[in-house]
Order: structure tokens, then C-alpha cells, then sequence
């Protein structure tokens, strides 16, 4: 079982609510938040120590999203600031699971959690192996 | 358990891919699979009878994104021609769920698959109940 | 003179508004319209003859945008139906223009008007000549 | 002239661009660029002392957009930090104009210029006037 690892800890960033990212129930639109949990995927990249645009456009390894679910607890509005928790879930060098939590920043409230799935392919959206660097990026032991 | 029941028929409408809905990748964005399932429940309303525009702002009541959900089989690209496949999975008349089938015209190859999941409310986000009016539509049976 | 052309006929195209196009303001947010110039121009496109993915990814001649425009003169809600109508408004080898009107559809109501301006490149964004093959449809005498 | 004032300088606020702002060319969907002016307005309210959003809920009072224009000097792509440089261009108590830069952080390198103009309406979107209270911010006198 070399291959799999539970990272619990939570990378967090923050963001405004966007205008264009309401919609006329006066509150974000649902397929927002899958936005947003991308832009948490990419703020824990950065923590971790790697940038996910060379990760494609250096090491031609990509992250193909091949599942996502989310559960909308609670509205988010305009102006609000919001804080994104990203977790890694699972690791494989094939497979990557992240999980995640939408809060609202001044009073912690939780307004939604997530999570996505994602293969490791080439270029051409063939299965590939995560190259040997970044292993270390996801808790997975060197290959031996 | 007057309140449940399963409608498996497919509601079909038809759209072809923007440019601005894919991505570096060359490929949709994962979020905007989202946005088609809503163009397929949009086109599930009109083909049982009723507008969802006028549900609000008629009818004041709402159908709030509690849950969604997508698995991505295979790409979409730009100038596709796309089929989303609309099924009602559930209805009470304070939960709604649908599943989704997104496909290539063409050949028919599955893309993707999803549900979603709505609760019932009033423009102030309460839980509310779906108007008698509607319940028809939901195959629900009058209330007695 | 020979590059340059005025070309009068509308292509026209239709869309239904969907939700996620709305903003808080229970209207298309502003950035929409200029997705639906792109929806136009590619209408433009097969109306002409050929497909524009094709141009992209056969001929390796991109249409990159260098300005756009639009006036908003009435605003388009969720659901409505649309007419977008697209004229070539000038035409050489190295910067197509097209212009655009936003239609209420049952009306006919003019809700927008709007331009783009577009430069002929290869691939890696270097300015390069239409080709040859594709003069006609810009209305562009063949080169000598 | 009472109700005409030019507001040069820039309130500039930053942001990265998202994977789902990018399009198959690589680079940043042209249509995003108007998203980003939002942010950039928004951004100048806040540095100005007022909340947009505040301005809609408490006073009743809307910046609908009548006009936007953007001219693209070069892409900018997935990753890169971006600085929005707003400036207020002319302001009555009937209509307000900003211009915008989009600016790449590290190098200063312009992306991109462009406008925006608004009509003060009410929530019918009918025209009004600025609210007194609002005539600071923008540079504007008391009415007397």
C-alpha cells in the first residue's frame, strides 16, 4: 500500500465574492463553487512547494478532473469574503482526491463542502504515473 | 409514501460547445458540465409544462442547488455538438433530484454523468412545499 | 484596395437565456454579451461554409481578439429567447471586424449592439495572412 | 459644470488567473476581461469608503452598465498575477464612466485597456439620480 496517504491538513485562501459569480436568486451559482475549489486546488499546490501551470506545461503531467461533488449548506452573496479549505484526500501516483470546505470568513460559517477526483494523464489525456518530483508534494515515498 | 416516486424518462435538448466554455486543456471546464445539467432541467420543465422562470416569479417558489454531482467519462470540445439527458430521480414536494447523461451527438458516446439535488423554498430561502399546481409535473398526486 | 470588403448580411443565431448567465440584478451580467458575439461568429462561420474549430486546428489560423464593444440598450432576463445577429463589418488578410446585434426574439427588441476586432495569427500568437482557402468566405478576391 | 469631474488616478487591486478563465487558445477568454473590470469597480468603491453592494441593499441605488469596451495588447495566461489599475473617467449624478489597465505584476507589462459606462437606476431599473450621500466618492459637490 505504498501508493496511498491521508493528508488531513487544510491549505486555506481567501477570495472576494465576484458580482458576475451571483446569479438572479441573488446569491453565487451553484457551478461557482467547483471554480472555487479550483482555486483552492492551485493555493495548495503553492503551499506544497509547486506550481500546478509548470506541473502541465514543464513536466506535461496533468490533473484531469474526473469527479466532483459538493453539498451547498448555506448561500453565499456578493462582496462576502470566503475562505477555501483544501485538503488532499488521497494519493496515488495515478489517482489524486482532494476535499474541500467553502466558509464564510468573518464568522466561520461553513456554506459548502466539496471534493474532486483526478487522473494523472499526459498531454493527450492518456493515463500516466505522477512524475518521481512531485511525489514528495503528495506524501508519496520515493519509488524505489 | 404518497409523496415519492421515480420517473425514469429522459428529457433530451440539444447544445453545441462555446469557446468559452473550455479551457487550456483544449477541453470543457469541469464546472460548466454544471451548467448544462441546469440548461437540462430548464428543458425538462418546458417538456412536462411549466416554465422554471415563471415557477419564480410567479409562483414564488424556488428550486435551491442542495447537492451535485459529476463524473467525467470522456472530453467535450469546442464546436461539439452535445445531447444532455434529463431525468427526473426523486421528488417529494420538498426534495427534487435529477440525473443527468451528457453525450456526444454524433456517435453517442456518454461524457458524463450527474445529479443534483433541490430543496424547496420561498424567495426568503426557507423550506417550503411545491405548490399544488405543480406536483402534477413532478408526478406527485394531488393532495388530499 | 483589394483586401478590403463590406459585407451587409446578418447571420442570425438563437439562444435561450440560461440562469447561470444572470446576475443578482435578475439580468445577463454584461461579460455574457460577449459570449454570445462569439456564439454569433461561429454561426458566421458555418453560415459561410466553414466551421472555425477547423480553421484552429486544420489550417492552424487563429481569429485572436484585439478589441471588442458592446452597448447595452435593454436588459435580457433568464429564459428569454435571443436572436444574435452577426455581420462581417470589414475584412482584410491580417484583421477581420465583425458587429453584432443582441435581439429580444418574440419582439424583436434591440438589447444590445456590438463589435470585435480580430487578428489573423498562427498558433503561437504571431500575426500571419489568412489563408488562401478561406478568402472567399471573407469575401476577399483571391490573392494574384 | 458642476456635475462633470475627472478623476485621474488608478485604485489598483490584484488577482491570478484561474484555470477557468482560460480558453483553448491558452490563454485568458476574452470576455473574462469585463469579469476583471468588475472586480477592478468594486475595488475602487472599497478605496473610495463605500461598499457596491451596500450601495444596491441599503440605498436602492444600481450602477447598471450601458457600455463597455476592451482593446487586448497581449494574453495573459492561467497562473500569472494581474493588477487592475480603475480609474473614475467622468462622473454626473446621472452617469458614471471608468477606464481600466490590466496590467502584468512582475513586468508592468499592459495586457489590456478598456471602459465602462453606468446608468444610476433604481432597482426597476429606472434612471435616477446619486444619492447625496454617494456625490463624495465621486468627486461630486452637494447639491445645493
Amino acid at each position: 500500500m505504498r501508493d496511498i496517504t491521508i493528508n488531513a491538513d487544510f491549505v486555506e485562501t481567501e477570495l472576494s465574492v465576484r458580482y458576475a459569480e451571483t446569479d438572479r436568486m441573488g446569491i453565487v451559482y451553484y457551478a461557482n463553487y467547483l471554480v472555487w475549489f479550483e482555486v483552492g486546488r492551485v493555493a495548495w499546490c503553492k503551499a506544497k512547494g509547486f506550481h500546478y501551470a509548470e506541473m502541465e506545461a514543464r513536466d506535461r503531467c496533468f490533473m484531469v478532473v474526473a469527479e466532483s461533488g459538493c453539498r451547498y449548506k448555506a448561500p453565499a452573496h456578493f462582496g462576502e469574503d470566503i475562505v477555501i479549505r483544501t485538503s488532499l484526500a488521497k494519493a496515488t501516483d495515478r489517482v489524486i482526491r482532494y476535499r474541500y470546505e467553502i466558509r464564510r470568513k468573518d464568522s466561520g460559517q461553513l456554506l459548502a463542502t466539496g471534493h474532486t477526483a483526478h487522473v494523472i494523464t499526459d498531454p493527450e489525456f492518456r493515463p500516466a504515473r505522477l512524475p518521481e518530483s512531485y511525489r514528495k508534494y503528495f506524501s508519496l515515498p520515493p519509488r524505489t
